[in-house]
């Protein structure tokens, strides 16, 4: 059989896991998430020109795989993600993800990357971005309760962005605080192991909460939390999975992505569903109030949203342009004549 | 830096344009078109197990790009999947595609493949089961309409699956029939150019219709369908886009894939949302009745559905594997120690 060269319009540009860990070091990895931050911090401007919808989420007893697409008319994107909380047991990441672009006019995928590295790094981003604007003045101490696979990135991404210089490890297992210790060894911030989660959360201003069982767990209780302290909740990002006591939502300035997914998927599925929350967008553009005083426990809500991808791809995307860390892929039949696809088939012959 | 070889659990299986066209080569396509059909059907009948949604539409003034994912519980698929009528004009597919079959237990992809080949046999496989399930006993000739780059296929499925031994063929442009009756050529079956819609009927115990204009367009008036008759309508597929003229639909016994779906893009979007309908599925398993007589007007308004996707990955991914037809594809973060995605990326410096 003849092995027929593809035209460069059936070429996808791919980002392999090698080449995103290449690309991550070859910009570095504080400044790749500055510039995802500064990235998703510019769509989130321009959040009512995206087409919205809450994730095709298809669940199992082990776990739920999903799909988020979003456009802004232009580019149109989508992730592929899974979360399964028992993977880890296996051996298996908890979750693994990978995403495209297209073009809006005609259809095309103009990239299609892994999105496991690149999640955990717009994840951290995004909560680096969020913190920035909620957490008190002049916080440089981070408490981290959970210290997995993502428990790094996150704290990275708070030293960038928002300055922090101390964070305070905590997870039930002890070997993942050590791990995640012996990480950030050298990255220039102080580590803290610690024993407990109040510990960790001793002269913390920020506290990060990110723990991957599938429960209603309590991770952080009412009276751990004293005021002015601006919390950072990952973990709680589907239905039946939340991590933080309901008095403290009760107590907290309620700060959220999508309402429409968050009550779904985030902490606040343990409210009332008109429970008040403010849009992250609104506060980026000055049309709602961020923090009101340094007694305000503020609550960034978080569960990942399609738009937070498409920034990430979009970084990428322009990224990569000057390097060589992408594979041409062979994924769209085009032949010469698009009516002929037939034609295309039996010249392969 | 170094190039660390990603495990096994890493690599997904990916099928480029070039492969499938070698798989189908391989296999013959009568033979994958067959082959197709009962994967097709056996899913059909299994068709209460499937999580079905219908598909997630972004729709722009181009076009449209879709996402169509389902799962029977152990496996789930998707497919990404473009319409854009004005590509053609530019040199352009119309329709590109691709999909992906994961394990719904951990939500590890196990299959990535180019689906613009495969969509074109899925879809004539579909049709030529249908065909078979409702044409008039006998049925030899086949009218086709609209010789654009589902015909071949089209054809070539008719003649493996219910028997076909002469095609009809017409389509407003004259080049594309020319183009459509030489790609037939040597392949069996007799080939008839024809220069108007009612002398590619005459004779035809089976007519298909497939165009691509983004319209309410009317490739069949009432007066050209006569008695007896199987109509299989592919390109009434998206809102504003049927083929037959109304008075049609009220004569014909009108089945479908998936209510729900071809409600808001099939040729019925012109009836009433209660207009009946009976879905293939339960003609396939003796759940309800498929042609009543010999002088009813069947017709399959298909769109399309997920589940035929998830039958035509399904059948590649078994395919493949006896062949070397495949690249594994390093789409997936998998360090050894699953919570440590940053000493990953560490190691990988």
């Amino acid at each position: 059989m003849t092995n027929l060269t593809p035209s460069d319009k059936a070429l996808v540009p791919f980002v392999s896991v090698d080449n995103m860990m290449k690309l991550i070091h070859h910009i570095g990895i504080e400044p790749m998430l500055i510039g995802l931050g500064e990235y998703i911090e510019a769509d989130f401007k321009r959040w009512e020109l995206f087409d919205k919808t809450p994730r095709v989420a298809s669940h199992s007893e082990q776990g739920v795989i999903e799909l988020m697409p979003t456009s802004d008319g232009e580019v149109y994107g989508f992730k592929y993600v899974n979360g399964h909380p028992s993977n880890t047991a296996d051996g298996l990441q908890t979750v693994t993800a990978f995403g495209l672009l297209a073009n809006v006019a005609n259809g095309y995928p103009v990239l299609l990357s892994e999105m496991t590295m690149l999640t955990a790094l717009r994840t951290a981003a995004t909560s680096a971005v969020v913190a920035r604007l909620l957490a008190p003045k002049g916080a440089h101490v981070m408490a981290m309760i959970g210290n997995g696979a993502q428990s790094e990135f996150q704290t990275l991404a708070m030293k960038a962005i928002v300055g922090i210089d101390e964070v305070r490890l905590y997870d039930i297992d002890k070997d993942a605080t050590a791990k995640c210790a012996a990480n950030l060894q050298g990255l220039g911030i102080k580590v803290v192991p610690c024993d407990t989660a109040e510990e960790a959360m001793l002269g913390a201003q920020i506290v990060t909460t990110c723990t991957a069982d599938k429960q209603y767990a309590t991770i952080l209780t009412d009276n751990m939390v004293g005021s002015g302290i601006h919390i950072n909740a990952i973990g709680g990002d589907c239905p039946g999975k939340t991590e933080l006591a309901p008095a403290i939502l009760h107590r907290a300035g309620i700060f959220v992505e999508y309402p429409e997914q968050t009550r779904i998927e985030g902490e606040i599925q343990q409210l009332e569903p008109d429970h008040p929350v403010t849009e992250i967008w609104q506060v980026l553009t000055g049309q709602a109030q961020g923090r009101t005083d340094d007694k305000q426990i503020t609550l960034f809500d978080s569960v990942g949203f399609a738009i937070e991808d498409f920034s990430a791809l979009r970084y990428v995307r322009d990224q990569i342009k000057a390097t060589d860390l992408f594979d041409p892929l062979d994924l769209l039949a085009d032949p010469e004549d698009p009516r002929d696809l037939f034609g295309m088939l039996q010249r392969a012959k």
